[in-house]
């Protein structure tokens, strides 16, 4: 089974149509029609193993991942996704763990309707680097940089949980029907709800890296700060009951590999925005506020600020 | 030193400014502007140390290696390239080798104007994966798949001698600046030929597994074959001095990592194919021509039929 095996068989004929794909797999590039009025949305991220998921992650779980968390930055720029590319490096030609993966990858892509337009296959250690395309209208898209003072601080879901779920995983109990294992596993980008907040929100980041992390880049993209109000949290039950109230705030504040959104709203937006969000299905939290002074503080209830361990995930 | 400050430090504020970047690196995605009446090309690959290059291969080559490689495949489209997100995975930050790898990169994407608008960091095994952006106005993309029986057979510059640069790496003399050597490490993409072909050529494909391979992918999108002419093959002193006439031709044939284009061309349309080139400064020869049966028959100038094994390079 050489590469042009490869792709025939898992990958060229599962591609997905698209009206706006003029040349898809199989020349030296793909070739793409991005609407009239819309700006294009890039992003790359790569999945290494052993680095970004355990080795013996079912391969669905891998190609789900892979491409869940690349349209997740998509859904933090309020952009519609439409075309993917894949660079894939394996160690070996494995047929089941190509079904899996292709199974995995190609389930998402057929949720957003995202096409694969054209790939590199390498053989080297396992990694994915995927590209993903969209668009937006022009000047409408969501940036790390729109946040005001006195903005409102929402993320969506239950941060922390996908953190549970890799504990659970690398405690070697691999219990993938667990919800917190499922949240790591397989990450559902919030690609609706970043669409339904464009012209509401004022900036937006995906929480990839930890909640206070990914915060804490939206804020120094201003020199600002925020107060978060750590009962507000939205803990979920399952991580609850896993950890505890402290530990469950530690990991919903620094756990990485949630892919939910983090989000500042203006007050007066705020009402509007939340019943865009209802209108999704999506639960999303106000957690607090920005400030003018720089650093993120986390109050209890009775007024004490506690201190946490800002980044879940450093890449070096 | 974390990612952020390798981004900051090496790439950053080398990105390049275009006008047509809306948003480029530090927010989720980037935010890029396609010009009316023209189609996106994208194209993605990948080079993993030990694999695609030696381990030892100087970082600045590396750097400059991965973008033309995926320029190339633009070139091969008759893409105007623009932006470029690169996905690294590096063992360690190593800033001399960082140092070296972005000014090889850096220094490449200057000369074609190209801005790097986003990316990704990660620790693992060394692997460089960019993802390139290109534009051509509607409907004149160089495909692979416009070649008719009876077109003249192309190929530019001169094959085998990134090969024979790459066996001279190999064998442990070091000698970085002997002409096949710089032909591996420093390839130089053909975006102003591919560009000037552009409603000359019937089809194109850039020469990165070897000219015998690529120009079977050419073929098989139509089902033809090629007679090509052993003595017409541009085989350079270099080569012929390293390697003596058969074993050079063999090269030009099979050899990888050219980076060349290969194309087709309808007689008629010959003349003004060349003249073109010759404005380029490119050197391009006519080597055969498609035939009707598949098949590729590499004939000597006593009509003798040699074989070679078709493929430099199998990715598995």
């Amino acid at each position: 089974m050489d590469e042009f095996d490869i792709i025939r068989r898992f990958f060229a004929g599962r591609a997905g149509k698209r009206g706006d794909v003029a040349l898809g797999i199989g020349d030296d590039a793909a070739l793409l029609r991005v609407p009239a009025g819309h700006e294009l949305a890039v992003s790359t991220d790569s999945l290494v193993a052993g680095v970004h998921f355990p080795a013996d992650l079912p391969a669905d779980a891998v190609g789900h991942r892979a491409l869940a968390s690349n349209l997740s930055d998509l859904a933090a720029m309020g952009a519609t996704p439409a075309w993917v590319v894949m660079a894939l490096t394996l160690p070996e030609p494995d047929e089941a763990w190509l079904q899996g993966f292709s199974d995995g990858f190609f389930a998402l892509a057929k949720q957003h309707e995202v096409a694969l337009v054209g790939g590199n296959m390498a053989r080297g250690p396992l990694n994915v680097t995927l590209t993903v395309h969209g668009h937006v209208p022009e000047g409408r898209a969501l940036t790390r940089s729109g946040a005001q003072v006195g903005d409102l601080v929402y993320v969506t879901g239950h941060p922390g949980d996908a953190a549970a779920g890799l504990k659970l995983l690398k405690s070697g109990e691999a219990r993938m029907q667990h919800p917190c294992v499922r949240r790591f596993a397989y990450p559902e980008p919030r690609i609706v709800e970043g669409q339904a907040l464009r012209g509401l929100a004022s900036a937006a980041i995906d929480v990839s890296d930890g909640l206070l992390a990914d915060l804490g880049h939206l804020l120094e993209a201003r020199g600002f700060g925020a107060k978060l109000a750590l009962e507000k949290l939205p803990v979920s039950r399952e991580l609850l009951a896993l950890h505890g109230q402290d530990d469950a705030r530690k990991l919903a504040l620094t756990g990485g590999d949630d892919y939910e959104l983090c989000f500042t709203v203006h007050p007066a937006q705020a009402a509007a925005a939340e019943v865009r969000l209802v209108q999704t299905g999506c639960p999303a939290a106000c957690i607090g506020a920005i400030e003018s002074t720089p650093g993120l503080h986390c109050v209890d209830r009775s007024g004490r600020t506690h201190e946490y361990f800002r980044s879940g995930h450093r890449h070096f």
